[in-house]
């Protein structure tokens, strides 16, 4: 496994690496973006793994120094799974001046998370647009983890042309259902024996709409609620329709659940999707 | 030459084209187009040019109805020149849906001529990115006539990390000195006959400049108050440094006068480079 750091490294890498399907992530990583790495395998040649904690998507007050940078066991679990390359770069290869041109999404960017977070998914969008220009994969794989995220994204290819097929990759759960995320490493002993709770809470939602529920507005306020009595500070509890995460409408066919919500300091996101 | 309308066809003849220059126009072509093609078979193997009006680079009360599709007439010239295919798209084709992730270009782009045209950069710069995804093009060739778009566009390869090479051409005239455009066409034989006074007038800082002259904001002013006792309505002239289109400062070593003035309805631009 090659460990790229400067873009002319790997872009010489490219040339010979044939069909790439290419694995952004910010490093920290876990049995979930391992799961990422084996399913990238089965879609081309070589799979190239990019490890940038990316300052353009973390808000002011967020936790972006603080943010684990573990290049070393990254790279150990990265090649344990058959990984072709990592390319790493440093802040100022990516940056080398303040950026100045960036991928504007739609307003679906400042509701939800983005609600929450105004500019992330500016900085997810630029920084992503970036590393696909500079790696020129074929294809492109985001865990539905980040729901949001992985949607804006699939949009941002389609309707800037990108020539690139968009994967999303099924969330990895521990045993007790809470998703698989490199915040997780930030809760404590209590905090994590707390944390199932909004998966608990996202498949009650699917079974109910499962079974014909649509007061979904309802629903949501109970899980707020809920979520508030146990300690949580939640920013939103949401069902949206999967293809334009708007609102639900009589002809959705496939919805989503979606929950924000911090717990002692860490905000955790989930989300289940509801095929109708 | 192939007439390409598809998005698939146009991806089709791009896999085997080779190394491709392409030269992005709004058809209606003219010999300073067809001197960028001459100039793009030196640079590759395929020379793709598109003609697309594109809707999003036009302001409200802009000429985007009016202006001239004159798509055979462009083909036989492309053809005489040796292109290797012609990407013509329908308006559907390229926004199948109104576009919803933009380039969004930094504040450049609201001086000199993005001042008086509100988003009309953000507008190139989203469209040529959409035409750089579906072409794929190893270099692309800009004429400096409009010397701020093809500023914008270098520094947004640049910093997107698009790997594209950028080409600068230089303007073509005719033989009284103005910039050939497809917007001369508009002009009255009475205005085209006062058209050449902005070149003479860039001609003439140039040659100041050189001479030692750097009472830029004077010799402007002059400029705009000669043009408006001639029947012009002056948008701006200005002196800028090359490099940066910021103001000149001491260390400046190229810099570039532009202007943009109306003669009747037609809004003409040009510039001139400045080598000290």
């Amino acid at each position: 496994m090659k460990v790229l750091h400067s873009i002319a490294e790997l872009r010489a890498f490219r040339q010979h690496a044939g069909r790439v399907v290419f694995v952004p992530t910010m490093g920290n990583l876990h049995e979930g973006h391992l799961s990422l790495i084996r399913l990238a395998k089965q879609h081309g040649d070589s799979v190239i793994v990019s490890i940038f904690v990316n300052r353009l998507q973390f808000g002011v007050g967020e936790d972006f120094e603080r943010y684990p940078r573990t290049l070393a066991q990254d790279c150990a679990k990265l090649e344990s799974v058959g990984t072709a390359a990592v390319f790493a770069p440093a802040e100022d290869a990516l940056y080398p001046n303040p950026q100045q041109y960036c991928i504007e999404p739609p307003g679906i960017a400042n509701e939800l998370c983005g609600k929450f977070r105004p500019g992330h998914f500016r900085g997810v969008t630029t920084v992503v647009s970036k590393l696909f220009n500079i790696v020129q994969p074929d294809v492109a794989i985001f865990g539905k983890k980040d729901y949001q995220q992985y949607f804006v994204l699939r949009d941002m290819v389609l309707d800037l042309n990108m020539p690139i097929e968009i994967i999303g990759a099924e969330t990895g759960r521990a045993e007790d259902g809470l998703a698989l995320s490199s915040r997780n490493g930030y809760l404590s002993e209590s905090d994590r024996a707390e944390a199932p709770r909004i998966y608990r809470h996202l498949s009650q939602l699917r079974d109910a709409v499962q079974q014909g529920a649509r007061d979904f507005e309802l629903r949501c306020q109970q899980v707020v609620a809920d979520l508030a009595q146990h300690g949580w500070k939640v920013d939103y509890v949401e069902v949206r329709d999967a293809h334009t995460l708007g609102a639900p409408s009589a002809t959705s066919t496939r919805l989503v659940a979606l929950i924000a919500a911090k717990i002692g300091n860490t905000r955790l996101i989930d989300n289940i999707e509801i095929q109708l």
